[in-house]
Protein backbone atom coordinates (compact mmCIF):
# COMPACT_ATOMS: atom_id res chain seq x y z
CA UNK A 1 0.00 0.00 0.00
CA UNK A 2 0.90 3.54 -0.90
CA UNK A 3 3.61 5.54 2.07
CA UNK A 4 1.67 8.84 2.65
CA UNK A 5 4.28 11.67 3.14
CA UNK A 6 3.86 15.22 4.03
CA UNK A 7 6.38 17.74 3.35
CA UNK A 8 6.72 21.04 4.13
CA UNK A 9 9.27 24.24 4.73
CA UNK A 10 8.90 25.44 8.72
CA UNK A 11 10.09 28.66 9.83
CA UNK A 12 12.36 27.50 13.33
CA UNK A 13 9.22 29.42 15.28
CA UNK A 14 7.19 27.11 13.75
CA UNK A 15 5.06 28.55 11.10
CA UNK A 16 4.71 27.30 7.47
CA UNK A 17 2.51 30.45 6.30
CA UNK A 18 3.31 34.02 7.82
CA UNK A 19 0.22 36.15 8.74
CA UNK A 20 -3.00 37.31 7.26
CA UNK A 21 -2.54 34.19 4.94
CA UNK A 22 -5.58 34.40 2.42
CA UNK A 23 -6.45 32.88 -0.56
CA UNK A 24 -4.84 35.99 -2.93
CA UNK A 25 -1.55 35.67 -0.84
CA UNK A 26 -1.56 31.91 0.85
CA UNK A 27 1.87 32.30 2.01
CA UNK A 28 0.91 35.10 4.12
CA UNK A 29 3.19 38.21 5.48
CA UNK A 30 7.31 37.13 5.04
CA UNK A 31 5.50 33.45 3.85
CA UNK A 32 8.44 33.22 0.83
CA UNK A 33 11.06 33.37 3.16
CA UNK A 34 10.55 29.74 3.82
CA UNK A 35 11.33 28.46 0.13
CA UNK A 36 13.89 30.49 -0.76
CA UNK A 37 16.21 28.03 -0.55
CA UNK A 38 14.16 26.01 -3.05
CA UNK A 39 13.60 28.96 -5.14
CA UNK A 40 17.47 29.21 -5.24
CA UNK A 41 18.41 26.17 -6.88
CA UNK A 42 18.61 25.20 -10.71
CA UNK A 43 16.79 22.13 -10.52
CA UNK A 44 13.43 23.34 -9.10
CA UNK A 45 13.93 26.56 -11.46
CA UNK A 46 14.18 24.65 -14.32
CA UNK A 47 10.96 22.63 -13.22
CA UNK A 48 8.68 26.13 -13.18
CA UNK A 49 10.51 27.49 -16.71
CA UNK A 50 13.64 29.91 -14.89
CA UNK A 51 16.96 29.54 -15.89
CA UNK A 52 19.99 29.69 -13.25
CA UNK A 53 20.22 28.81 -9.68
CA UNK A 54 22.54 26.37 -7.98
CA UNK A 55 23.00 22.81 -7.22
CA UNK A 56 23.65 22.14 -3.48
CA UNK A 57 22.90 19.34 -0.72
CA UNK A 58 19.46 20.54 -1.09
CA UNK A 59 18.93 19.17 -4.88
CA UNK A 60 19.25 15.68 -4.23
CA UNK A 61 16.45 16.03 -1.41
CA UNK A 62 14.16 17.70 -3.90
CA UNK A 63 15.22 15.07 -6.58
CA UNK A 64 14.42 12.51 -4.18
CA UNK A 65 11.21 14.19 -3.25
CA UNK A 66 9.75 13.70 -7.27
CA UNK A 67 11.25 9.96 -7.09
CA UNK A 68 8.45 7.23 -7.07
CA UNK A 69 5.47 9.46 -6.06
CA UNK A 70 1.78 8.44 -7.19
CA UNK A 71 -0.36 11.23 -6.51
CA UNK A 72 -0.39 14.73 -4.62
CA UNK A 73 -3.11 15.54 -2.52
CA UNK A 74 -3.33 19.64 -1.61
CA UNK A 75 -5.45 22.46 -0.33
CA UNK A 76 -7.60 24.80 -2.05
CA UNK A 77 -5.25 27.45 -1.44
CA UNK A 78 -2.00 25.49 -2.83
CA UNK A 79 -4.14 24.72 -6.00
CA UNK A 80 -4.73 28.56 -5.82
CA UNK A 81 -8.59 28.81 -5.88
CA UNK A 82 -9.68 32.18 -4.93
CA UNK A 83 -7.97 33.86 -7.66
CA UNK A 84 -9.99 32.53 -10.82
CA UNK A 85 -13.87 33.67 -11.80
CA UNK A 86 -14.82 30.59 -9.87
CA UNK A 87 -17.37 28.58 -10.70
CA UNK A 88 -17.47 30.18 -14.07
CA UNK A 89 -14.70 29.60 -16.32
CA UNK A 90 -12.55 26.99 -15.49
CA UNK A 91 -10.14 27.86 -13.58
CA UNK A 92 -6.70 26.25 -13.35
CA UNK A 93 -5.21 27.51 -10.57
CA UNK A 94 -1.75 29.27 -9.72
CA UNK A 95 0.19 26.91 -12.24
CA UNK A 96 -0.49 27.91 -15.54
CA UNK A 97 -1.24 25.23 -18.79
CA UNK A 98 1.60 23.03 -17.83
CA UNK A 99 1.84 22.80 -13.90
CA UNK A 100 5.27 21.30 -12.29
CA UNK A 101 3.63 18.32 -10.90
CA UNK A 102 3.26 15.84 -13.85
CA UNK A 103 0.78 13.48 -11.81
CA UNK A 104 -2.36 12.96 -10.83
CA UNK A 105 -3.22 16.09 -8.14
CA UNK A 106 -6.15 15.79 -5.48
CA UNK A 107 -7.31 18.90 -4.24
CA UNK A 108 -9.29 19.20 -1.35
CA UNK A 109 -12.44 21.65 -1.34
CA UNK A 110 -15.58 22.59 -0.08
CA UNK A 111 -16.83 23.35 -3.38
CA UNK A 112 -17.31 20.25 -5.96
CA UNK A 113 -16.57 20.97 -9.48
CA UNK A 114 -15.30 19.09 -12.96
CA UNK A 115 -12.12 17.53 -12.97
CA UNK A 116 -8.86 19.30 -14.68
CA UNK A 117 -6.64 17.94 -17.33
CA UNK A 118 -3.80 20.05 -18.33
CA UNK A 119 -0.37 19.01 -20.08
CA UNK A 120 2.40 17.06 -18.69
CA UNK A 121 0.76 14.83 -16.89
CA UNK A 122 -1.04 16.92 -14.25
CA UNK A 123 -4.83 16.48 -13.11
CA UNK A 124 -6.39 18.27 -10.51
CA UNK A 125 -9.29 16.43 -9.35
CA UNK A 126 -11.81 18.37 -6.81
CA UNK A 127 -12.70 16.40 -3.51
CA UNK A 128 -15.50 17.36 -1.15
CA UNK A 129 -15.82 14.59 0.71
CA UNK A 130 -13.33 14.44 2.96
CA UNK A 131 -9.68 13.63 3.74
CA UNK A 132 -10.57 9.84 3.82
CA UNK A 133 -11.71 9.89 0.52
CA UNK A 134 -9.12 12.03 -0.85
CA UNK A 135 -6.60 9.25 0.47
CA UNK A 136 -8.50 6.31 -1.22
CA UNK A 137 -8.86 8.07 -4.89
CA UNK A 138 -4.78 9.36 -4.48
CA UNK A 139 -3.92 5.19 -3.32
CA UNK A 140 -5.68 4.15 -6.70
CA UNK A 141 -4.19 6.65 -8.86
CA UNK A 142 -0.57 6.14 -7.13
CA UNK A 143 -0.90 2.69 -7.80
CA UNK A 144 1.30 1.65 -4.58
CA UNK A 145 3.82 4.49 -5.43
CA UNK A 146 3.86 7.36 -2.70
CA UNK A 147 1.26 9.47 -2.14
CA UNK A 148 1.96 13.42 -0.77
CA UNK A 149 0.00 15.21 1.22
CA UNK A 150 1.36 18.95 0.59
CA UNK A 151 0.53 23.02 0.48
CA UNK A 152 -0.69 24.39 3.49
CA UNK A 153 -0.56 22.91 7.24
CA UNK A 154 -4.33 22.58 7.78
CA UNK A 155 -4.19 19.55 5.65
CA UNK A 156 -1.32 17.65 6.74
CA UNK A 157 -2.61 18.39 10.55
CA UNK A 158 -6.10 16.57 9.27
CA UNK A 159 -4.13 13.61 8.12
CA UNK A 160 -1.47 13.55 11.07
CA UNK A 161 -4.67 13.33 13.51
CA UNK A 162 -6.58 11.08 11.78
CA UNK A 163 -3.42 8.69 11.51
CA UNK A 164 -3.38 8.82 7.94
CA UNK A 165 0.30 10.11 8.13
CA UNK A 166 3.23 7.49 7.54
CA UNK A 167 5.80 10.09 7.27
CA UNK A 168 7.02 13.89 7.74
CA UNK A 169 9.77 15.82 5.80
CA UNK A 170 10.33 18.99 7.83
CA UNK A 171 12.69 21.54 5.92
CA UNK A 172 13.24 23.64 8.33
CA UNK A 173 14.53 27.17 7.66
CA UNK A 174 16.80 29.63 10.16
CA UNK A 175 13.73 32.21 9.94
CA UNK A 176 11.84 33.54 12.81
CA UNK A 177 8.34 34.98 11.21
CA UNK A 178 6.97 35.49 14.60
CA UNK A 179 3.28 34.88 13.71
CA UNK A 180 1.25 33.11 11.38
CA UNK A 181 0.40 29.80 10.44
CA UNK A 182 1.71 27.19 12.55
CA UNK A 183 2.41 23.49 11.49
CA UNK A 184 1.71 22.37 15.42
CA UNK A 185 -0.58 23.68 17.61
CA UNK A 186 -2.46 22.69 20.96
CA UNK A 187 -5.63 22.37 19.45
CA UNK A 188 -5.01 20.15 16.54
CA UNK A 189 -1.77 18.28 17.65
CA UNK A 190 -2.33 14.79 17.99
CA UNK A 191 -0.19 12.96 20.70
CA UNK A 192 1.67 10.61 18.02
CA UNK A 193 5.12 9.09 18.42
CA UNK A 194 7.62 10.33 16.04
CA UNK A 195 10.69 8.97 15.19
CA UNK A 196 14.07 10.65 13.45
CA UNK A 197 14.55 9.04 10.32
CA UNK A 198 17.07 11.34 8.83
CA UNK A 199 18.92 14.94 8.73
CA UNK A 200 20.65 16.55 5.89
CA UNK A 201 22.35 20.11 6.28
CA UNK A 202 22.33 22.46 3.43
CA UNK A 203 22.43 25.94 2.65
CA UNK A 204 19.66 28.22 4.36
CA UNK A 205 17.58 24.73 5.41
CA UNK A 206 18.02 21.56 7.28
CA UNK A 207 16.07 18.68 5.99
CA UNK A 208 14.67 16.61 8.22
CA UNK A 209 12.85 13.34 8.07
CA UNK A 210 10.52 11.80 10.87
CA UNK A 211 8.86 8.58 10.91
CA UNK A 212 5.08 8.57 12.53
CA UNK A 213 5.26 5.55 14.64
CA UNK A 214 2.11 3.80 14.82
CA UNK B 1 33.79 40.79 24.80
CA UNK B 2 32.16 37.03 26.02
CA UNK B 3 30.07 35.93 23.45
CA UNK B 4 26.23 35.27 24.76
CA UNK B 5 24.54 31.86 23.99
CA UNK B 6 21.34 30.20 24.52
CA UNK B 7 21.47 26.74 24.37
CA UNK B 8 17.97 24.33 24.81
CA UNK B 9 16.10 20.91 23.80
CA UNK B 10 12.87 21.72 22.27
CA UNK B 11 10.39 19.62 20.76
CA UNK B 12 9.46 19.17 17.26
CA UNK B 13 6.30 21.62 17.60
CA UNK B 14 8.70 23.84 19.54
CA UNK B 15 7.98 23.37 23.48
CA UNK B 16 10.78 23.62 26.24
CA UNK B 17 8.77 22.43 28.80
CA UNK B 18 5.38 20.55 29.02
CA UNK B 19 1.98 21.27 29.78
CA UNK B 20 1.37 22.56 33.83
CA UNK B 21 4.75 24.21 34.41
CA UNK B 22 5.51 24.82 37.91
CA UNK B 23 8.04 25.23 40.30
CA UNK B 24 7.64 21.72 41.61
CA UNK B 25 7.54 20.36 38.34
CA UNK B 26 9.81 22.90 36.03
CA UNK B 27 9.48 20.46 33.09
CA UNK B 28 6.16 20.38 32.85
CA UNK B 29 3.86 17.43 31.72
CA UNK B 30 5.95 14.94 29.34
CA UNK B 31 8.68 17.91 29.26
CA UNK B 32 11.61 14.89 30.45
CA UNK B 33 11.34 13.27 26.90
CA UNK B 34 13.06 16.59 25.64
CA UNK B 35 16.41 15.92 27.43
CA UNK B 36 16.31 12.43 27.18
CA UNK B 37 19.13 12.05 24.47
CA UNK B 38 20.97 13.67 27.22
CA UNK B 39 20.53 11.25 29.55
CA UNK B 40 21.47 8.69 27.55
CA UNK B 41 24.69 9.55 27.18
CA UNK B 42 28.09 8.51 29.41
CA UNK B 43 29.16 12.40 29.60
CA UNK B 44 26.29 13.98 30.95
CA UNK B 45 25.29 10.65 33.55
CA UNK B 46 29.11 11.03 34.89
CA UNK B 47 28.92 14.55 35.49
CA UNK B 48 25.93 14.03 37.77
CA UNK B 49 27.14 11.32 39.51
CA UNK B 50 25.59 8.09 37.41
CA UNK B 51 26.77 5.18 35.75
CA UNK B 52 26.84 3.87 32.51
CA UNK B 53 25.28 5.71 29.58
CA UNK B 54 26.72 5.72 25.93
CA UNK B 55 29.01 7.77 23.81
CA UNK B 56 27.75 9.22 20.00
CA UNK B 57 27.36 11.54 18.16
CA UNK B 58 26.12 14.17 21.11
CA UNK B 59 28.78 13.63 23.21
CA UNK B 60 31.23 15.96 21.50
CA UNK B 61 28.37 18.49 21.32
CA UNK B 62 28.35 18.59 25.00
CA UNK B 63 31.51 18.53 25.75
CA UNK B 64 32.02 21.46 23.35
CA UNK B 65 29.26 23.25 24.75
CA UNK B 66 31.39 23.11 28.19
CA UNK B 67 33.92 24.48 26.78
CA UNK B 68 35.53 27.99 27.17
CA UNK B 69 31.80 28.76 29.12
CA UNK B 70 32.91 31.33 31.90
CA UNK B 71 29.38 31.97 33.39
CA UNK B 72 26.35 30.90 33.13
CA UNK B 73 23.07 32.71 34.00
CA UNK B 74 19.44 30.63 34.20
CA UNK B 75 16.15 31.52 35.78
CA UNK B 76 14.50 30.26 39.11
CA UNK B 77 12.80 27.47 37.75
CA UNK B 78 15.92 25.77 36.68
CA UNK B 79 18.06 26.84 39.74
CA UNK B 80 14.99 25.16 41.62
CA UNK B 81 13.60 27.95 44.05
CA UNK B 82 10.25 26.78 44.73
CA UNK B 83 10.75 23.42 46.78
CA UNK B 84 13.30 24.66 49.53
CA UNK B 85 12.01 27.00 53.13
CA UNK B 86 12.18 29.54 50.96
CA UNK B 87 13.76 32.87 52.77
CA UNK B 88 14.40 30.67 56.11
CA UNK B 89 17.35 28.16 55.82
CA UNK B 90 19.64 28.60 52.57
CA UNK B 91 17.64 26.40 50.03
CA UNK B 92 20.13 25.09 47.64
CA UNK B 93 18.01 24.07 44.88
CA UNK B 94 17.71 20.90 43.09
CA UNK B 95 21.87 20.44 42.46
CA UNK B 96 23.00 19.07 45.57
CA UNK B 97 26.31 20.06 47.36
CA UNK B 98 28.18 19.93 44.07
CA UNK B 99 26.20 20.95 41.20
CA UNK B 100 27.39 20.16 37.92
CA UNK B 101 28.15 23.52 36.47
CA UNK B 102 31.53 24.37 38.42
CA UNK B 103 31.14 27.91 37.55
CA UNK B 104 29.71 31.14 38.52
CA UNK B 105 25.66 31.16 37.89
CA UNK B 106 23.31 33.84 38.02
CA UNK B 107 20.49 33.31 39.00
CA UNK B 108 17.09 35.58 37.82
CA UNK B 109 14.76 36.12 40.66
CA UNK B 110 12.59 38.24 42.12
CA UNK B 111 13.60 38.01 45.49
CA UNK B 112 16.57 38.80 46.58
CA UNK B 113 19.41 36.75 48.57
CA UNK B 114 22.70 36.10 49.77
CA UNK B 115 25.19 34.11 47.23
CA UNK B 116 25.81 30.15 47.87
CA UNK B 117 29.33 29.20 47.15
CA UNK B 118 29.41 25.49 46.81
CA UNK B 119 31.55 22.73 45.83
CA UNK B 120 33.38 22.54 42.82
CA UNK B 121 33.42 25.94 41.55
CA UNK B 122 29.74 26.71 41.71
CA UNK B 123 28.45 29.54 43.22
CA UNK B 124 24.90 31.13 42.46
CA UNK B 125 24.35 34.39 42.67
CA UNK B 126 20.89 35.66 42.99
CA UNK B 127 19.90 39.12 40.17
CA UNK B 128 16.83 40.78 41.32
CA UNK B 129 17.09 43.94 38.70
CA UNK B 130 16.91 42.43 35.30
CA UNK B 131 18.43 40.78 32.72
CA UNK B 132 20.89 43.42 31.90
CA UNK B 133 22.24 43.55 35.65
CA UNK B 134 22.54 40.22 35.42
CA UNK B 135 24.50 40.07 31.95
CA UNK B 136 26.73 42.51 33.23
CA UNK B 137 27.47 40.55 36.58
CA UNK B 138 28.49 37.02 34.53
CA UNK B 139 30.38 39.30 31.16
CA UNK B 140 32.50 40.22 34.27
CA UNK B 141 32.79 36.80 36.05
CA UNK B 142 32.97 35.47 32.66
CA UNK B 143 36.06 37.56 31.84
CA UNK B 144 36.26 36.90 27.88
CA UNK B 145 34.98 33.58 28.17
CA UNK B 146 31.21 32.71 26.80
CA UNK B 147 28.16 33.55 28.67
CA UNK B 148 25.56 30.90 28.83
CA UNK B 149 21.82 31.75 29.22
CA UNK B 150 19.92 28.57 30.21
CA UNK B 151 17.44 26.87 31.29
CA UNK B 152 13.61 27.80 30.71
CA UNK B 153 12.68 29.81 27.50
CA UNK B 154 11.32 32.93 29.53
CA UNK B 155 14.93 34.02 30.05
CA UNK B 156 16.35 33.34 26.23
CA UNK B 157 13.19 35.21 25.24
CA UNK B 158 13.83 38.33 27.41
CA UNK B 159 17.26 38.18 25.99
CA UNK B 160 16.88 37.51 22.44
CA UNK B 161 13.95 40.48 22.55
CA UNK B 162 16.76 42.60 23.72
CA UNK B 163 19.21 41.84 21.44
CA UNK B 164 21.80 40.30 23.91
CA UNK B 165 21.78 37.26 22.46
CA UNK B 166 25.14 36.25 19.63
CA UNK B 167 23.99 32.42 19.39
CA UNK B 168 21.44 30.14 19.86
CA UNK B 169 22.22 25.89 20.33
CA UNK B 170 18.39 23.92 19.38
CA UNK B 171 18.48 20.40 20.38
CA UNK B 172 15.32 19.49 18.57
CA UNK B 173 14.04 16.09 19.61
CA UNK B 174 11.52 14.49 17.48
CA UNK B 175 9.16 14.47 19.85
CA UNK B 176 4.88 15.91 19.92
CA UNK B 177 4.71 17.34 23.23
CA UNK B 178 1.43 18.85 22.00
CA UNK B 179 0.97 21.48 24.57
CA UNK B 180 3.11 23.66 26.85
CA UNK B 181 5.75 26.45 27.17
CA UNK B 182 6.71 27.69 23.93
CA UNK B 183 10.66 29.00 23.08
CA UNK B 184 8.93 31.10 20.41
CA UNK B 185 5.29 32.83 20.35
CA UNK B 186 3.67 35.89 18.59
CA UNK B 187 3.76 38.43 21.63
CA UNK B 188 7.68 37.28 22.45
CA UNK B 189 9.56 36.70 19.32
CA UNK B 190 11.12 39.36 18.12
CA UNK B 191 11.60 40.31 14.53
CA UNK B 192 15.21 39.12 14.62
CA UNK B 193 17.81 37.70 11.86
CA UNK B 194 19.40 34.52 12.13
CA UNK B 195 21.74 32.31 10.22
CA UNK B 196 22.27 28.56 10.34
CA UNK B 197 25.31 28.05 11.70
CA UNK B 198 25.82 24.18 12.01
CA UNK B 199 23.80 21.00 11.92
CA UNK B 200 24.74 17.68 13.69
CA UNK B 201 22.67 14.52 13.30
CA UNK B 202 22.54 12.39 16.29
CA UNK B 203 20.43 9.72 17.90
CA UNK B 204 16.70 10.80 18.49
CA UNK B 205 18.33 14.49 18.14
CA UNK B 206 19.31 17.18 15.73
CA UNK B 207 22.15 19.61 16.87
CA UNK B 208 21.31 22.90 15.57
CA UNK B 209 23.10 26.53 15.84
CA UNK B 210 21.78 29.67 15.01
CA UNK B 211 24.14 32.89 14.94
CA UNK B 212 21.73 35.98 15.47
CA UNK B 213 22.61 38.99 12.99
CA UNK B 214 22.68 42.26 14.63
Amino acid sequence: VSKVRYSTSMSLDGFVAGRDQSLENPLGVGGHRLHEWMRALAVWRKEVGLQGGETNASTAVLEEEDTDVGAIIMGRNMFGGGIGPWGQDPWRGWWGDNPPFHLPVFVLTHHARVPLELQGGTSFTFVSDGIGAALELARDAANGSEVVVSGGGSVAKQYLAAGLLDEMVIHLVPVLLTDGVRLFDPLTTPEVRIEQVRVIEAPDVTHLTYRIVK
